[in-house]
């Protein structure tokens, strides 16, 4: 179920609901690829006010293994977080070295990494591993192009994917979404589009972005697809992103997003700001003795000095990568929020052209 | 202030006064080298019930340096623990590779692994650079022979250990700790110990220990120098250990400890429990939803299973070494408590028994 609250220009903000909470949209999804968001705790997810994330349906598969998350009743009280959880599907492990093997009309085959086992990922199969993960919110078995792709891998990624899509179980109590592809060509995204928008999807992915595309093709190929999709149903655009990025497609009518950005720069020393991006490591940070970003109360920004973090970063300190996590993804959550308010008072596009002066 | 609150055997409770907390011995000290108990916030530390950290001052006296721990009030609101902290004084870095120029009778020079830096520590600048950490307890600089070490060697670590603790001041709001050394050498550790016991020394290290010497003999030396320190002054066995070393110990009349063993196993994947050492990276805790240890009441064993925390040890992960290492001190913490209560009872004899079925 999804219910547009409030709209300003091509934005919206909304409420999805699932197995576990009501998900206000626009929303950010940190991510927890091997079923942990990379140093953070629950509790540090929660005191963020996470309320979703999204996992990845193939590595679970591969480690720990489906009958190790069924014995746990799944892998929310494996991991011990209450809220709502996306899976992929694994789709895009098909352009990540390791895993890829060969795809066809039936699906896709990976090789396990850790013993070279291979598994055939059919459509049913695919959603069958992620009723047993026990994930809120499958997305569909997808065909995955590289960046760059020919016109015909682009269009073979279109034929496969809608082919998949229509296999695919739907209407299950777990929300099942489906993925738009066709890389860079405006017309195979919108053949794609067009494809899935009257299949019984909850939701829709765009898909096969943010791989190193310019930023105007991915906004452009955004706009086509939010042009074509059901009006009702949400849409999340996969891996994205850096706050320009999700203001830009919040604009063209995305509901979704999620991405390592908070994460990964935190493990790196970067910290994302009010005031822009800060790279901790930087000699500037040595004696300044202010919190990373005075509009944050996550726990970081209330108890340590900038001085302190660029110290553990520099020293290579676990708690470093950890502090800094644990408060970009709290920005990123923040930064949602403010989303949705601007959205609601329409007044995204203000919002945007201050952040593009920050970001 | 020491004060002593009862006694068995060699073993004896106690009270040290310091300006951050009245700490009851014996206790351990979790290691933070460089201003972070590696992995661990300030919460995590207080979860733990954790009142005592050691720091080191030739690390941080290299980085971040004197100013900035100054700028921030000293080194316990630069980390943001209000418990009490120790710091070594770099004696023990003579032994450690990259920071050992050289040593004269008028103190050791050190190298600064960033830039090559050199910098003579004498008694008093060592004070001085712990008044200026601010920390709780100075330990005196010392000159700690490696193990195995030649007689002359260990003589010299004696003569030259003697002549600074003649030079560190002592009877400053910060308590001064002196350094017995003397190697494996009996008459050395007497001699040490000897020269040292009339100085006015606020408690005393037992230094240059647990560096490869065999058990006996580092328990041997243990018992040789409590046995001439004063008995109204701490004891602090320093770089020890692990339970059973403690035990042994605090048998033999130590108040005081610290390791990096919690931390150090819990980032390599081993847990200390209350039914012995657990190595979870090992297949056998795949399939296994019973916590780290049933005894425990921490974080990671109210909410975990050995089954995620197997897997996420076997994907590197860092919430893994975090969650591990939190164990790994809450248990240390809980089992300096036990001891001090079967002081109390007078049961430590019987209570070594029991953990020597186990360790």
């Amino acid at each position: 179920m999804f219910n547009i609250t409030a709209e300003d220009g091509g934005a919206r903000t909304g409420i999805l609901s699932t197995a576990h909470g009501e998900l206000r949209t626009p929303f950010f999804m940190p991510v927890a690829t091997k079923a942990t968001v990379k140093t953070l705790t629950p509790d540090d997810l929660k005191s963020c006010d996470v309320q979703v994330l999204i996992s990845n349906s193939l590595h679970l598969f591969l480690r720990p293994g489906l009958e190790v998350l069924e014995a746990h009743g799944g892998l929310h009280r494996f991991m011990r977080f209450n809220g709502a959880i996306f899976t992929d599907s694994g789709g895009f492990q098909m352009i990540r070295k390791g895993f890829f093997v060969g795809a066809d009309r039936d699906g896709i085959t990976f090789r396990s990494p850790y013993d070279g086992k291979k598994y055939k990922f059919t459509p049913e199969f695919s959603k069958e591993v992620q009723m047993r993960i026990g994930s809120d919110v499958a997305m569909m078995l997808d065909y995955c192009a590289e960046y760059p792709a020919s016109y015909d891998e682009a269009k073979k990624s279109v034929y496969f994917t809608t082919l998949w899509a229509e296999r695919f179980p739907k209407n299950t109590e777990q929300l099942s979404f489906g993925i738009v592809q066709g890389s860079v060509y405006e017309d195979l995204r919108e053949k794609s589009a067009k494809d899935l928008a009257n299949m019984d999807f909850d939701g829709y992915g765009i898909g096969g972005l943010s791989i190193g595309e310019p930023k105007e093709v991915m906004h452009r190929m955004v706009e086509i697809v939010t042009g074509i999709l059901p009006e009702d149903k949400p849409r999340y655009l996969m891996g994205v992103g850096s706050p320009l990025d999700i203001i830009e497609s919040v604009m063209r009518g995305v509901d979704i997003f999620d991405s390592v950005f908070p994460t990964r720069n935190g493990r790196h020393g970067t910290a994302i700001t009010s005031r822009g991006m800060l790279n901790l490591r930087k000699a500037e940070f040595k004696n300044d003795e202010s919190p990373l970003d005075e509009d944050c109360s996550c726990y970081t920004c209330e108890n340590f000095t900038r001085s302190y973090l660029h110290h553990l970063i520099r020293e290579k300190e676990i708690l470093g990568m950890h502090l800094l996590s644990l408060h970009n993804v709290c920005f990123m959550i923040e930064f949602m929020k403010r989303i949705r308010k601007e959205i609601e008072q329409g007044n995204l596009e203000k919002f945007k052209k201050e952040m593009e002066k920050i970001y």
